[in-house]
């Protein structure tokens, strides 16, 4: 029975951490889109929402099944409700990644206003975030999480700068305001990517400060 | 046992309620500090995001405690699961109404731009999201679900609406771009916080589906 649960598990990190890939890989090809000028990809990005949102439910089910079916305690029961809270966010990144691809489109449409330097900078890191949380998670590595927290500033401060820049392109020439809305938009979805994994890493210093407590009340009991 | 297990859902179903209207109350202090250009009152809903960040902490812990030791199935499985994933989505609502009221705080610094109009017809119907779609999970209730994911499309055509109102301020002048950034900034908190409803509500919807199909297929098996 224990070894069937432990499959089981195995099971659910593994899909977790396909779920990731695919939302770390929206991220990249909605950056791309709008940095090659690729519509075509945008689109193919648009359409691959359904695969998250698959992922979510199917994650989410085998979850109710966990806790229905083996009763866990203690460590898996934090790491099956864990998982629940994760798919959410992992959606929510997806969303944000269609939403960026929806601006390239239009974007692409119109002639490019200034090379783009900081935003693929931005999302790098923010997939770097994802992709590094997801890892912590299953791992239960608060050292990894507390890295991916860290980055979040970077992010956040990358994107008051690309902020700035553009209120200067809107203030100076009117003609640019809706293509610089869009960009801003970009930029405010991948803070928002980050700000989805460092709620992830937050919950797994959680976990992970939690279970050092408890094994220190452990300790103390048996002395 | 099952009585006391009752006991426990109703606790949960109370404090569900309570960070429900502390979340509301925060949306409509923090998009009133902003009619009235009441910095002080934008203050005070920034510093109010602890109660609600506290109530998540407790609620999560509840819901950990009541699936360890009640281990319970089916319906209240969902009930609990369900729970975990509602207190994510109002904390989040709670973090856009401190950002209104971070925006308030700014814009009463300068004259304001206009009379808001629309502004606040988002935030009534978003706090009319949030109060109802917190009824419909705790009883239940997919008519009013329903009804919730209705409103959403309301916010959102309002949203657009103002985001191409400031456009035009913007365009036609070049000083008011910082204080439109920032008007623009709220109805897009507005629009995501009906955006977090609407998740609650697919999900109550989910549920209520699950448990009519369920019934009929056990109607079937009887036959």
């Amino acid at each position: 029975m224990e070894t069937h649960f432990q499959k089981e598990l195995e099971t659910l990190k593994e899909n977790l951490l396909k779920m990731a890939s695919v939302v770390e890989k929206a991220i990249a090809d909605a950056v791309q889109s709008l940095i090659a000028r690729d519509s075509a990809l945008a689109e193919k990005t648009i359409r691959s929402d359904g695969v998250v949102n698959d992922l979510e439910m199917a994650i989410d089910d085998m979850c109710i099944k966990l806790l229905a079916l083996r009763q866990p305690m203690a460590i898996d029961l934090r790491f099956i409700t864990g998982a629940m809270k994760i798919v959410t966010d992992l959606e929510r990144m997806g969303d944000q990644a269609v939403n960026i691809a929806e601006r390239a489109v239009s974007l692409n449409q119109e002639p490019q206003l200034k090379p783009y330097i900081d935003l693929p900078r931005m999302a790098e890191i923010a997939q770097s975030m994802v992709r590094d949380v997801l890892d912590a998670f299953v791992r239960q590595d608060a050292k990894l999480a507390r890295s991916v927290c860290e980055r979040d500033d970077l992010v956040d401060g990358l994107n008051d700068q690309v902020f700035r820049e553009l209120l200067t392109y809107m203030m100076s020439d009117s003609k640019t305001i809706p293509r610089c809305v869009h960009l801003m938009i970009v930029g405010r979805c991948l803070e928002r990517i980050a700000d989805h994994a460092t709620n992830i890493a937050e919950d797994v210093i959680f976990m992970a400060d939690a279970r050092v407590i408890k094994h220190h009340a452990d300790t103390r009991e048996k002395e």
